[in-house]
């Protein structure tokens, strides 16, 4: 078509003006998108414009959101190949749209083929520069940072990419109300000891301060997923830390059993179903242990243990071990807030917290946030 | 990929059980979708669906939602090209999924290219039948019925595809909330008797009896859009009419001249801002004339003109012409309903009602047919 | 109490500044509230305010609500007798306060005994003016209009004072939210033409031009009820009138007979259901009547028939007896608006609308006559 | 009134069936209600009931509800004397109607004259029993608890009773949804450890073992609000104890003097605005204290400390008190529990939480609880 032959085409690292979201290792050609909610983001005037991306996996496909002028616009599953896709089309070339293409899907440590790369763009119009927002905030979490459940029916149970979304996610409701740029970390079933299923690999804090360092195989290697990542870069003003479920989860599931070193972890209860106390404080532990390392890389941040959104049984503990890392250190810009928990009406699929429960915890945690941000 | 290779592909003709929403041709070698909101829906059990599509257009491409048990998952522009698109993968091959894939945008009059075509079907897995609902539904309208700004930010003013959804849109929800199955005839910008602009040709009842009479072109013309509906073959038990607000438009908006023949048309105002007389006349007329058509072609319907969504100066107009209509015929399975009008909190892109405001249709709606459809 | 002591009564009549709400003779010695909705306010510079009413009844006791600085305190039933009521007490004295008491329950016109007066005031403070609010609105109608059903219990069945309401009510949300003054002409089960059990005499129409001329009785005769209202002293910016479910319930109501005379009326049906043309047409007519006895008092009012939170059998009625009217005098100034149903979530006690029905038609009536309003 | 003559008058301690709400005495000639929230509940088949009340005050009065068949019906203040009030009239002499009278505001504790009884009642009915539910619930709080702000405009800064309310108030909204019977014990401006103004007379605890030790005065000490409480005759399920927020506002008030003996107190700061260690300390052994009191007390129940209305900043001290509690006694049936903060949509008037506070509050808390009770 003579549409196509009008437009230009040029490689992503060739563009004026791209704004980055996520840890990435700074590569742009191409650029590859490891976390969910990670999203590159333009302002363009024109009346078109196509990114040609790259998708690949074993099991776990990518997905992608576009937003177009802040509202999500369409909403697809990648499949694998190189190929353009197009952003938009048809719109008057004169007004400056400003434009998001959002990974809506989490880093899949359980598939080291999965892949998500912009390659190149192609348009009729001019990048214009994307300014900072005042803030910046990390967020840190697992499945429900991950916003799994927030898409599918209730009753779906497959853990598949296509019920998770980085878009009605607290995360980007939170960051859209206090107006800030963000970032997430986060991994479905991890916590900051163990997994879900009693895994001591399985935490978070492990791979905190590597690019995507829970990611695995040649090419993610490659891709320099574990290389250290620049905090230097892009130091955030708030860490919202919402880990403690599969801590709390990992109680109540069976011993993990490595079946190489014959090794075994597991939380354990009592008889009358309460916490076993050394587990207990080994949980604990990792929690300071975490906060220590979010405050070495984050300077600046005021960082909040934000827990709730399914049950707070570990609350206690989480208080305890904030309390006790605040005195040791003299940290005192560190706080615990309990996010509203999921209800019956507020569920989405996978028995996880859906687009309702989002949005009742971003309000509340905008709310508290407003009073602790820097005015 | 070896995952590919187990899966099975059959021309959407092959297909056992295959339900096809709107109005067709009954062809399905391919299946063309002409309306907004028509569909084709499947009850598949296996792990993986794909669909081969053909887009086309000059100007304005096709979009689709693809709904899994009735929630939408994914939303996309289709560019031109024929392709394969997956519905899902990687789902637990026993369960049976309700799958549905949704023409997002209304049939464009202005573009004869724009075409969207399902040509085959490829998976893992067994179709079985989709029982039909316990009633069946006909909404006809404009833009607000083609769901035209239930998408984007509210500052959009471009008139583009993107905008549009079949999905977001009180038809749609109406038709869940009664456990119906539905079909949509619309057109942005056109009325019972002229386009907002004052175009006579522009009118709705000119083409109902029609597939899709109103689309143009070659192509158009050999799918059959200008053969007569098969209204047999799918009795609606009611028959929703949401027209008059650009009727009423054209009262406000300047003469239309045709150039090739100089004819020109104007729904007149009285200087003091009050509707010419003898136009409402002519407006009442086209309304009682489209009853009569309904009901030769819709035998035991029940008839709602529902109107209300911007407005309601014509009210009184249809108010008289439907009073007028069941005077002469005897017919008493007609009414008149208003929509709740659109606020600034419930406004869309383009001036135009948002998901919020056709929430609100669709609740009003809704408790309204409840009374009047059979038990 | 040494507080007493430093109280000044006066009698209302002496007060410097009363705002009276509600059609009244214009008697202030003492004031006698016939209406529900009708009310006296004050602006007082003090901390303590008594008034001194007095309520009188066989069957049907009086209530008031009292509003401070607009927002409801306090609702009670006024037993029969002559005394004191503290309408607030330990207040700031120097802070200004806008008090209000609202007759909360209709005018009984089957309880000639029913009275209402407020004779006195007691305080420490200053009256003040209360400024007149931009607009004037009246609303003349029926139970729903009374407010019938927005206090007690779904469950309750008993026709009492008790579950009436002015306060929570459309007409008060409505005047509210457009910041104008009002009035309220309503009476349980009466319409246009009949009540809901076809009594003639049981219309708003025939008592409308006097002060409260539904109401009987030798006190109430005395009290000037049956006097001509003074309609150039107050004129509405708007008239709503919502009446005609009482109307429609009458075609479903056994005849009613006057045991005197052996006079009997009945709306009619058809045996399939359907209304008798020839008794819809007289209250097509008495529809056509009222709105000119209506025009003729409230010359500069627009009249607007609003009408739907029972269900909607008399809307093509009503619109072909507005439009027949407005054709027949060329008075441009009267609409037809449709208010929301009442639903299951939405009902109150008696099976009549709730509050949140009532919440509901306030919203879309106000929305309607925002853009009617003179700015 | 011939009314009157049919109605039957006895003193309250002479009713076949009485249930009172709130800790008394026992006595019920008269019975004196302390507590916001305390009642006397009747389930009567009659047309018609009157009780007989007697108020007394130097500044605050007390106000009282009336709810027929749980819905609040009327609300007013209570002037001093002894009086009757109507509860009912005119009401079907067949059904029997369950009401409650209750006290809408807080003992009284800066006003010794201040006093609410009931003395008897008068009607024409029938009193049958009113079963328990099947849960009992105590409140323990300050100013949010006595529900101080629900009522009035958001302006209104008088600190009078009118603003307060026993009914709009989450403790009988989460008392309510979970089916229970509840009492209350609060008191504005108290904490655990001292006021809000640093006085170490005003907590909670020094009281809680006396049936309203809190009043002064002769006539009150007369009426035994010093005696012990008898905690075996009601034991709750669930104590929540919604205290700390006056404690937390100690920290930023001046020291507080007695002018007896110069005695002074301070909850100190320390010049960064961080809470001094040692007077947090203190708080948390007051806080420590006070639940070893509630489980001597309350042996049965669930004790849930539930905070943060106004803010969360004793949120640690409240967790690490707790956590000290458990550990030290190996009692594992307390939990703490954050309450949705109030914001500029949900305060009330004395920018206290307003209905729309105590609704969300009482919706998290429900949620909660009903993980909790014994089902």
């Amino acid at each position: 078509m003579t549409t196509q032959e009008r437009l230009k085409t040029q490689p992503l690292s060739a563009v004026a003006h791209v704004k980055v979201h996520g840890r990435t290792t700074g590569a742009l050609a191409p650029l590859t998108l490891f976390w969910t909610g990670s999203a590159v983001e333009f302002n363009v005037q024109g009346s078109e414009l196509w990114i040609e991306v790259e998708a690949d996996y074993e099991v776990y496909e990518p997905w992608i959101s576009i937003l177009i002028n802040s509202v999500p616009v369409s909403r697809q599953m990648l499949t694998a190949g190189r190929y353009w896709i197009c952003v938009f089309r048809g719109m008057n070339e004169n007004a400056i749209k400003n434009v998001r293409v959002v990974k809506e899907v989490q880093a899949m440590s359980e598939d080291p083929a999965c892949l998500l790369q912009i390659h190149a763009v192609k348009g009729d119009g001019e990048f214009l520069p994307v300014a900072d927002k005042p803030y910046k905030m990390e967020f840190i979490g697992d499945s429900i940072t991950s916003g799994e459940g927030t898409v599918g029916a209730k009753a779906e149970e497959d853990w598949i990419p296509a019920w998770f979304s980085a878009t009605y996610n607290y995360t980007a409701m939170t960051a859209e109300a206090l107006n800030a740029d963000y970032r997430v970390i986060s991994q479905s079933g991890w916590g900051v000891l163990t997994s879900w299923d009693n895994n001591p690999h399985c935490n978070i804090p492990r791979y905190y301060e590597q690019v995507c360092g829970m990611l695995t195989g040649e090419r993610n290697e490659a891709l320099g997923v574990h290389t250290a990542n620049a905090f230097e870069d892009w130091q955030p003003d708030v860490v919202v830390v919402n880990l403690g479920t599969n801590d709390g989860g990992a109680f109540q599931s069976p011993a993990w059993r490595d079946e190489a070193t014959g090794e075994t972890h597991k939380q354990r209860l009592h008889e009358d179903g309460t916490y076993n106390e050394e587990d207990l404080a080994a949980f604990e532990e990792a929690v300071e242990r975490f906060l220590g390392t979010l405050r070495k890389n984050n300077k600046k941040a005021h960082i909040v243990w934000a827990y709730g959104m399914l049950g707070i049984p570990m609350m206690p503990s989480i208080h305890r071990a904030v309390s006790s890392y605040m005195r040791k250190t003299g940290d005192r810009r560190v706080s615990v807030f309990q996010l509203p928990n999921t209800t019956a009406e507020t569920v989405g699929s996978r028995t996880h917290p859906g687009v309702l429960a989002h949005e009742r915890a971003a309000q509340a945690l905008t709310g508290y946030l407003h009073e602790i941000l820097p005015r």
